[in-house]
């Protein structure tokens, strides 16, 4: 049966027929790929009793079509050429699992355009064109579904489209990398440093021989760009999101805030600056109060932190990654793909609209820095006055020997930003300051001011 | 313009044309209602940008129109009449805040034989009469919503019939009643006793003049009926739930959890017992391992946490009541249950079969038992040995002198629950045996014997 034939029996007798089978095709059969694979091949009696819809897996498209796959998985599924495998007339919906710009870009324009409607959890190509994908789907009405761009399996994607439809979102601020995740995690609970726990990472498998893309944050930029979408209907794509990583963040540094009562994670954030127009879209290190949800966040787990006005706060918590996780999310998006196929009605997508980006040099926040400094007299009021001659005020200090040196751990009242960094730059300059350090943004609860700015 | 009217448009060009209209009645106007009925007539442009579809408030039937409210609400809307509201033929939808069984329940079925979806947040009649409605709705091919049933503002219905339609749901437990956790996180960080703090929960308006429903676990019951049926279609009622409330819980109870590394709360639990087919649905106070993310649930926030076999652990955080929050789950609703109306096809509901309750006497747990003994040679080898005649093996002890008793505290290993109760029976007849107090589930991460039962 296919998804048209059925339709009008599905619509007068929703719940009576035998479920309405929707045939599906799988570009890419890796990790995730592979999972799916097999759900859909050993439990389609089980989804079609929860859902009412059979998924049929009716090809699968692979760059080798000989590497070793689950029995499971019939060979005369595989196929190497996933263009023909699209243009198929027997393929209802696509799961695009390739990965990368191209030729992943092409495909699900293809799929689109032909009224098959993409299930895809490519973040980078949806944080680069992202709105004009957007656009091909609502042009071709049908869906284009994406709950596993971000977070893995915790629903997130569908929360903000669908029951925060109505509400006004004021910040999303999430931990969206669970490679970094788990190198802060075990310096904070280990007292390890960054190097270490990375090589350890990258042995068990949780971050990559080249670790670029998670510890300097593009991985998590490319989600923010993709929340920043859904929460805001902003059109900014990862290149224009403010990225810093974690490479940069000391055992010290992390010891230190633990002691002042807060964990060191690398958010990231959309958010509407002060009531909006203006939104911030942003990755960084930040100090995080130890009360926050966000801070019992541990390991390679994932959260993303939803402020409605109305709503107030929500949080999303689970697997940010893995075969399994990933699959399940790509599931419920390829049920409700099917759903809506059959219904002739696409999911809701966000409007996109041109948004301002407050530059980050005039986004407000306290802050946590560290520096070594020659230890005799005089240094410390010399140092203030930098602090002072910028308008930076200094809300604690402690000075930490270190032998010959000295170093000296600042926390700041709320500043704006670019007033922070130009103050950083004339200590570098100062001939007593040998090294200024670990620089993190301090996130809320902690704020005498009560400026606005970061949360 | 009218649904109907507007369903071809919408189809044809899904995002090309003004927002088409679905105008909504509301049964009810207190503070959930109040503050839905605002949202929908000062923010109708937002939502309609957000969504696509323009909600329009036709009517809102009370049962005193006296009563103050917001300026923002016409008083031309106002009416007493709430089977006349519904019976409209310009009311496209009905949202039911009345509560309780009746006449709500009558109201609702009407809504729905007559075609029209209903949104509801009645945990009261979701959790005796939820499969009738359900199949009423399912019949008539139309949605009953009901997001702001279980904790409020967090998505949790919605997850759990669409993000994870396709998965296999083995445990759903969560901290649902914000009241009892309130209590609960205020004895834990002030050592308060119970039943000072219910004093001033009630002085602070987050507890009820009676609040037997909150503290005995009523409400929580319910909302596990309601999740029970979600996760494994089952058709158990609020009556059939095993239930037990905080009210026993003392603040020692509380320290002592606390000094092992535990937090005490209220959890409502739905599950699959040893891989099914037979479930357990139950509500209890138990001791959460401080580094599950449930022990970090504190104050009057609620979480739900969701196991699936593939999407692993899911946890969903959040404000679980107040009219604000609670109208923002009713607004997401609301949406769905338009869009579905344009479309013509429901949202889909997990099929309701009749499942197995395992006997509470045939789970297996971990416990923790407080008793008040006399302090004379020999009672520790009475009490050890009615354990053991009960087939209760005893993981730690520890003593705490008072005065002329002693107080003992027993952590048993995991054991069959009609065993244990058996153990308390003979202990509370045995003549140095003054008083049984705490007796608290242990839940996870300490159960040397790695058997199943509690998680």
């Amino acid at each position: 049966m296919t998804a048209d034939a059925d339709r009008a029996d599905a619509e007068d007798h929703p719940h009576a027929h035998p479920a309405p089978t929707v045939r599906v095709a799988l570009l890419g059969c890796g990790n995730v790929g592979g999972a799916l694979a097999e759900i859909l091949l050993t439990r389609a009696e089980d989804v079609a009793a929860r859902t009412g819809i059979r998924l049929e897996l009716v090809g699968i498209a692979v760059a080798n079509p000989d590497k070793p796959r689950s029995p499971a998985i019939d060979t005369d599924l595989i196929g190497t050429d996933a263009a023909a495998l699209v243009a198929r007339d027997d393929v209802d919906v696509v799961v695009e699992l390739i990965g990368g710009l191209h030729p992943a870009h092409e495909l699900i324009e293809t799929a689109l355009r032909n009224g098959k409607p993409v299930v895809t959890g490519n973040k980078a190509l949806l944080a680069t064109a992202g709105a004009e994908l957007a656009e091909a789907a609502a042009a071709a009405g049908v869906d284009l579904l994406y709950e596993a761009a971000v977070a893995g399996a915790i629903p997130v994607i569908r929360p903000l489209r669908e029951s925060l439809a109505g509400e006004q979102i004021l910040r999303v601020m999430g931990i969206v990398n669970g490679t970094t995740n788990y190198i802060l995690t075990r310096m904070e609970e280990q007292g390890d440093d960054y190097d270490d726990v990375l090589r350890d990472a990258q042995e068990l498998g949780l971050a990559e021989r080249d670790p670029t893309a998670d510890v300097e944050g593009h991985d998590a930029a490319a989600k923010a760009a993709i929340l920043a979408a859904l929460a805001f209907g902003s059109d900014i794509v990862d290149a224009d999101v403010h990225r810093e990583g974690i490479s940069g963040v000391s055992a010290a540094d992390v010891a230190y805030a633990s002691r002042l009562g807060y964990s060191v994670k690398l958010l990231a954030i959309a958010e509407l600056v002060d009531g909006g127009p203006e939104i911030s879209v942003r990755v960084h290190p930040a100090m995080v109060p130890r009360a926050h949800p966000l801070a019992a966040v541990r390991g390679a787990f994932n959260a993303v932190f939803v402020e409605g006005a109305v709503s107030g706060e929500i949080m999303l918590y689970g697997r940010g990654a893995g075969g399994g996780p990933t699959a399940s999310a790509m599931l419920g998006d390829l049920v409700d793909a099917a759903r809506n196929l059959l219904a002739g009605a696409p999911s809701p997508a966000p409007k996109r609209t041109s948004t301002t980006v407050r530059p980050q040099a005039d986004m407000r926040s306290a802050f946590y820095l560290s520096m070594d400094v020659a230890d005799r007299p005089g240094v410390l009021a010399a140092v203030a006055k930098i602090f002072g001659d910028h308008d930076v005020s200094i809300r604690a200090m402690e000075q930490v020997g270190l032998a010959e040196e000295a170093r000296l751990i600042f926390l700041t009242h709320v500043a704006r930003e670019g007033d922070l960094l130009a103050t950083i730059d004339e200590l570098r300059r100062h001939q007593s300051v040998d090294r200024v350090s670990g620089v993190l943004r301090v996130i809320g609860g902690h704020d005498e001011d009560g400026a606005g700015g970061t949360p």
